[in-house]
């Protein structure tokens, strides 16, 4: 038959990191291009005795239709967890469980955004988010990201001159895919721009638990006392992703109309995956646990700095990481990132080309993001020491 | 703040059936107005062992990341599961697994509606997909169900006349909520007309697997060779709501805008339920399960048609069932059904009112949706003998 989609998906395009993750089934590639979480993280054991314990003793608990906005118990217990530490969930907040933080940027997008609607992001940012907001109708207008968060002088002026700005989207904590912390000040400043121009701010934190140098600073939504924030929390990086587990906390009013797109997108998320993770942070001394992984991370991390200081030339530049699972690679101008990503690719490593994540992915840039938790410590060793050789050739591959 | 949603969310109202399902937390409350499959059909034991299974063995199956296409295994146990009776997919055919039928409906909504397209459906139709179309921008026509499905010159009407229509939403077997199953005639009229305007058909078959009389009609899928036909299917009924599986079946064009679409609506379906599906697939003799869960919904529907016929006033009409999980029962003018449906919440009953149904809820209707699924045997007959009564009232109540 003849198809007539809608232009919105017309207009979407499938993730092209996902296109390049399909190139990495070829098991000799050695993969610095996935989001993929460190494996050897994952709680395995812990998992199974829980999962058996529930299916044993309360199936009805993962069997049965359950309520959309998600397990009672599994919210009692995030609560506690975002508490206790440097996420202030108010006693006002309305929290809803979803299908990983990727439903929250849907749910949200559904209920605020109609056509030509902009959304200002980090530029680079997570395209799956941005992905999202497009599909949804959002044009996406992207900020300048500088080493401690984005430029604020081109938020304002986003801000004052768009009308339409119906959310800025961040994620403050090293970042997807610049690696890149946003400073104290700067989360201050953007809470302060978003009230005055009266802007919801999405603060996205899949990696914030995962901090190995450096002291937890203060999330935006702690700051708020006006609703300003919506918060997304996700269990995909500390506990597993398979999983699909995430938390949106925020206004009741906001929540309430995210709960109704919610109904219509899927009813509600998978109950064995809510019962399981209720238990699995009831059970968890999870500062011990978050220890454990951080350290994992940090060993992978270094490791991979520390190849990257000896074998890549020294007109490369990185970014500075404190944290989470991505470091942002700058090639100097006597070298085309995209021959560059081909010619690793063909070298058997993968690594993802910058313009993905920009805001207008036809923009001209020399940057690449690379991965450090999924791939293995020899593989480390290896790919990095190929991506080494190649910033040393001029471009003649 | 000051929020300002979407249009198309403003227009959304949260499932009136869902918030009269929050009235039965009342443990004194019988229900039969939610949509709940029996619960002693669900084959525990056997899912706690796979479940125990796949989580030592196979860990990393369940926990990792998966593709948004869903786990290749689950896909071709589906592939013969549908293909050993009544479904025809095609070699050609792609599919992709789904978070729950619910998702099926959304992702086509957000792949082939533009605001202001037409989705055409049975009226009465089951809620959860108009809300999925309407929040997608669609404006919906209802065609007036007969006793062997929708009425043929009404639907050609209205495919002659509106242009803009982009979907022909059916439930062809033991439909909800008139509990009506499309005859064979009308099956292969229905897939001339949509090809012959060239517009898709959706047909939704969450209950077709439970017929407990009479015996299978084939598929509209399996009459159809020119793509106009896109098939959910989904494994709540039959296996456990809670799970959240479903497949979607069509044209490789289509499937591929809907992967997109679900890339950025939740990435893929928890990984231990398609895992769980695939395995409980595999292992089990399903005619002989389905065999088992028929006879427990066959003695459950004739217990309340039974007592219905014994209790209700002669000119109180009900639909003939063959299979599924619900019966729509029409009341004689003498009574009002919203007065009906508040005197039966009076009296500890819980039924649907007909109207939420209807493409305008606002339009006139004296039906009300009765589930047989759920309750216990016990509340059937007390429910019934309630209601009975009240059908005997003068609305005097």
């Amino acid at each position: 038959m003849d198809n007539k989609f809608s232009y919105r998906i017309n207009n979407a395009k499938a993730s092209a990191i996902r296109e390049i993750l399909k190139l990495m089934n070829d098991p000799e590639m050695i993969s610095f291009g996935g989001g993929n979480p460190a494996s050897e993280s994952f709680p395995i054991a812990k998992l199974a005795d829980i999962s058996n314990k529930l299916m044993r003793e309360e199936p009805l608990r993962v069997l049965e239709y359950g309520i959309t906005e998600g397990d009672p118990k599994l919210k009692e217990e995030l609560r506690k967890f975002m508490n206790r530490n440097f996420v202030n969930v108010h006693e006002s907040d309305s929290m809803m469980i979803t299908s990983g933080s990727q439903q929250i940027m849907d749910l949200l997008g559904r209920a605020l955004i109609n056509d030509g609607d902009v959304v200002i992001s980090e530029n680079p940012s997570f395209l799956g988010a941005l992905n999202a907001f497009k599909v949804n109708g959002a044009t996406i207008k992207g900020i300048t990201m500088e080493d401690d968060g984005l430029n604020l002088a081109e938020l304002e002026e986003a801000l004052k001159t768009i009308k339409n700005v119906k959310l800025i989207y961040l994620i403050p904590n090293f970042q997807n895919p610049s690696g890149i912390t946003t400073s104290l000040e700067k989360r201050k400043a953007i809470l302060e721009l978003a009230i005055k121009y009266d802007v919801l701010i999405l603060e996205d934190n899949p990696y914030g638990e995962i901090r190995f140098a450096n002291e937890h600073l203060p999330s935006i939504k702690s700051m708020d006392t006006t609703d300003h924030v919506v918060y997304a929390a996700s269990l995909s990086k500390i506990v597993a992703p398979g999983m699909r587990i995430a938390a949106m906390v925020g206004s009741p009013e906001l929540l309430l109309k995210c709960v109704v797109a919610k109904q219509s997108s899927d009813v509600h998320t998978n109950a064995w995956a809510q019962a399981m993770m209720a238990e699995f942070l009831r059970e968890t001394d999870m500062d011990a646990h978050l220890k454990t992984i951080c350290e994992i991370y940090r060993e992978k991390a270094n490791l991979m700095l520390d190849k990257m200081a000896e074998t890549f030339a020294p007109d490369v530049k990185w970014t500075q990481i404190e944290g989470g699972m991505f470091i942002w690679v700058t090639l100097p101008k006597r070298l085309d990132m995209q021959d560059f990503v081909k010619a690793a690719l063909k070298h058997k490593v993968a690594v993802v080309p910058g313009n993905a994540f920009l805001d207008d992915d036809t923009k001209p840039c020399n940057s690449f993001r690379m991965n450090f938790s999924k791939p293995t410590k020899e593989q480390i060793i290896q790919g990095v020491a190929i991506l080494g050789a190649l910033t040393k050739e001029q471009n003649d591959d």
